[in-house]
């Protein structure tokens, strides 16, 4: 593994696909967000799941953005490559590229979420609340960075 | 409205079909399910949001088939017609027609759901439980039966 | 119909939410792209479907972004409301407004479009190919610019 | 690989869930296309998208159907199951069992897909048309029959 970057592979289904025979473009975030959860338990040691249901914190996003360059079709398998690009108070910023079985780039995406507080008993209940440490230190230590990369 | 027959009017979009250009067939069943839920606040005048949220009933479906025999296309405007074909001591079983522009048949479903309860706080949490009397009354003031229809 | 605003009801679906009872964002974008869909044939006078399959036009999106303001729950009638920000040689841009059942600002979202040539025999088979004068007239006639508006 | 089984696991997402928490149902019908779509180059060293694409077939459901026992939830690993249950002249019958990260029974389906021409020049467009035999063979070669297991 890389510091800094995770990366999930995908095969692009069927029913991934429009009438185009590629990857209808709402699937891209649905791919990034696939990325995101999956980073969670694999580089972070916390499952997704958990923060949500046992620390009642959720991950909306706030603003979120693509690019797409090369088409992508069923049958194939791409990978999106995952970096965290910025830490604030409470939001977090991913990248994302997404690149063909060549390893030639596809499409290219960012995200700004915000930590979110599940908890309906309290009074930041949906509200944007402090990165809680322990998982800003987490963070910090798979790698924040655009820069991010191959020392590891 | 005809009693005991509720009908959803769905335009066919670009992302529910396939690379074939027809409907991707997991699609019917999430017309189906919307099907159900826009039934609740037409003929029982109960909000679907507020049984789950409010009465904490969910409605899961058991079982769920359909037999597909005209493929439907983007662009196109269908109808799903929906009966109550039964209702049991905690379920509910539901008819599904789907036709196209000019009323021929395109595809027939059936989803047997069962009333559970949602409740977190409940003993029968997620279990089946006995349906309301007052849901019960109302969906028979609907009409239940595969027979309902013209009369009005 | 105000001139340059074309306006799409969306019912909010259980299907179309997440386990926190929102829409799951990647959905926006499909929103977004059924927005643009019917456009076409209630302000253009030109089937979505008829210029995919019969002219053989496509309208990738090759960038697309939104940002999310306030959250949608299943059983909310939700609008967006479309307009065309801008024309280029080969491209479309479009500006998008999701608002809630008091007219509150929910999301917005931008998405940049090409027209691709789909013609498999055709030299340019799927690439960006100017605007056919014939749909760059009617788009004008829409109305083109994020002024547009309340005049008509 | 056991004669007669393929099996694909699949990571349940975020996405994957409805607001209760669970697999929004219509999804597991997602789930069987996923498993037939990798059972082809797997265990027939075919690709399904050369056989859509290149021989103009497709293999479209005319029946569908599921038996749901026992809820999943996002962050779980399930597996699917598919077996060959028949093969007639133009119709393949799968069988499709899920299950969670113990190994118990989630949900239960069954397919019936016909094998389409999906050439737009051939005078059987979009009918049903004959198993080539050379993918019979291969179908034969992999197992049909639900008692398709442990031997191998």
């Amino acid at each position: 593994m890389k510091r800094g970057i995770h990366i999930l592979p995908i095969e692009v289904r069927f029913g991934d696909c429009d009438p185009a025979g590629i990857i209808y473009f709402p699937r891209y975030f649905d791919f990034f967000h696939q990325a995101m959860e999956s980073w969670f338990p694999r580089h972070l040691g916390l499952g997704y799941e958990s923060l949500i249901r046992g620390q009642r914190l959720g991950f909306p996003a706030v603003h979120t953005e693509a690019d797409f360059r090369r088409p992508s079709r069923f049958g194939e398998r791409v990978e999106v490559a995952m970096r965290v690009l910025a830490v604030g108070g409470s939001s977090i910023t991913f990248g994302y590229e997404v690149s063909g079985p060549e390893g030639e780039l596809r499409a290219t995406g960012r995200s700004v979420c915000v930590v979110m507080d599940l908890d309906p008993n309290s009074p930041t209940h949906e509200r944007a609340v402090p990165i809680p440490s322990d998982l800003r230190v987490r963070i910090e230590a798979f790698g924040v960075g655009s820069e991010a990369g191959p020392e590891g």
